[in-house]
């Protein structure tokens, strides 16, 4: 793996840390989740090496407390990110995995160039 | 002031000071701030005690970065919210004012029923 | 209640909300609780009128998962500030009530200058 | 490079990722600084795969605002941090480059085991 592609690993694991933080404990209900999935991508994608971001939200775990809404937590989060840095991508996710919201590597790829003569 | 009263200002504080600290940070561009703002208010409404919440973010404070985005920071947040508890009602404002993002309470009102012989 | 009683009130909301939303989904474990206890303090105290702040985190809920740690969660929180404008006081609580982590006032006082002849 | 060796940069910039949206925006102050520091040390140490991590606040850049505090931007951030997963070693950093908070890989290793006959 050269430079290129152990960057495009660095990165997708930043985007997936700093998103987890930035979000989670914001009040959600099913209603409103649509929306904040969509701002979550919005965010995601202005940051740099971003190919695509998905971001879908366990509406299952969305269980009202006593005032009628919930907060975001960990586990409700399903999303799958493509980073590049120049001809290597990499496609990560986080997703909840034995009861804990796993971050992990699902490929990698780097395109080399056609030599020509 | 009644008990009533105080905690629509008590309400009124909690929510500003929520929503400054779980949002300020967000990688946010001029595009994606009216999905920013939309998704903050969602958020803020589905609390107890939340009337009506509208959230504006200074467009003019948004300069790029190297990589073309900026973050959501204190001074770019124009939020008016009006809080309720019974017949007490808070309005206050997190906004700009000497370089500051300063939260303050604009007014507040109780609406005083009338006695029936 | 005069306009500093009114603020004193709004000061307390707005720390508690903030410290709520700044500090959930940090990483800690019942080793790490005095430092993480002690940092929020003094975050908080640094805050214009805030007068005392005490931290106290739950660590019966610090139950460990998969990786050995756990995730400082709403219902962790036993704060209690007090916060002072002019002569006003007020005294608020966030702590945990029926399984919601709640945020109250636990009273307010202001203190009445002696007239001097 | 291996898959350890992929993991281990993936967690250097989760943990890089998730320590600055966590942390961003906290009240700090000079003397305050090494408690929120340590704080910080003693949050991402708790996670898989860290083997060290040392943060270091920028006091430089700690301006006091109207009210005599600063808060915690990422400009402040000196981070150095080395991820284990197996045999494969990542270090990593978060500080300031050409006015903004970058993050990168410093040096992969994987240290490969002795052939026993």
């Amino acid at each position: 793996m050269n430079t290129d592609g152990k960057q495009a690993v660095f990165e997708a694991g930043i985007k997936l840390g700093a998103l987890y933080h930035q979000w989670v404990g914001t009040p959600v209900s099913r209603d409103s989740a649509p929306g904040i999935e969509h701002a979550i991508e919005q965010a995601v994608i202005l940051q740099p090496f971003v190919e695509e971001i998905t971001v879908r939200l366990d509406r299952s775990l969305m269980t009202e407390n006593l005032y009628g809404y919930s907060e975001l937590s960990g586990l409700m989060f399903q999303v799958e990110i493509i980073t590049r840095v120049g001809f290597a991508y990499c496609r990560a996710q986080l997703a909840p995995d034995a009861g804990y919201p796993l971050m992990r590597i699902v490929e990698c790829h780097e395109i080399f160039g056609v030599s020509h003569h």
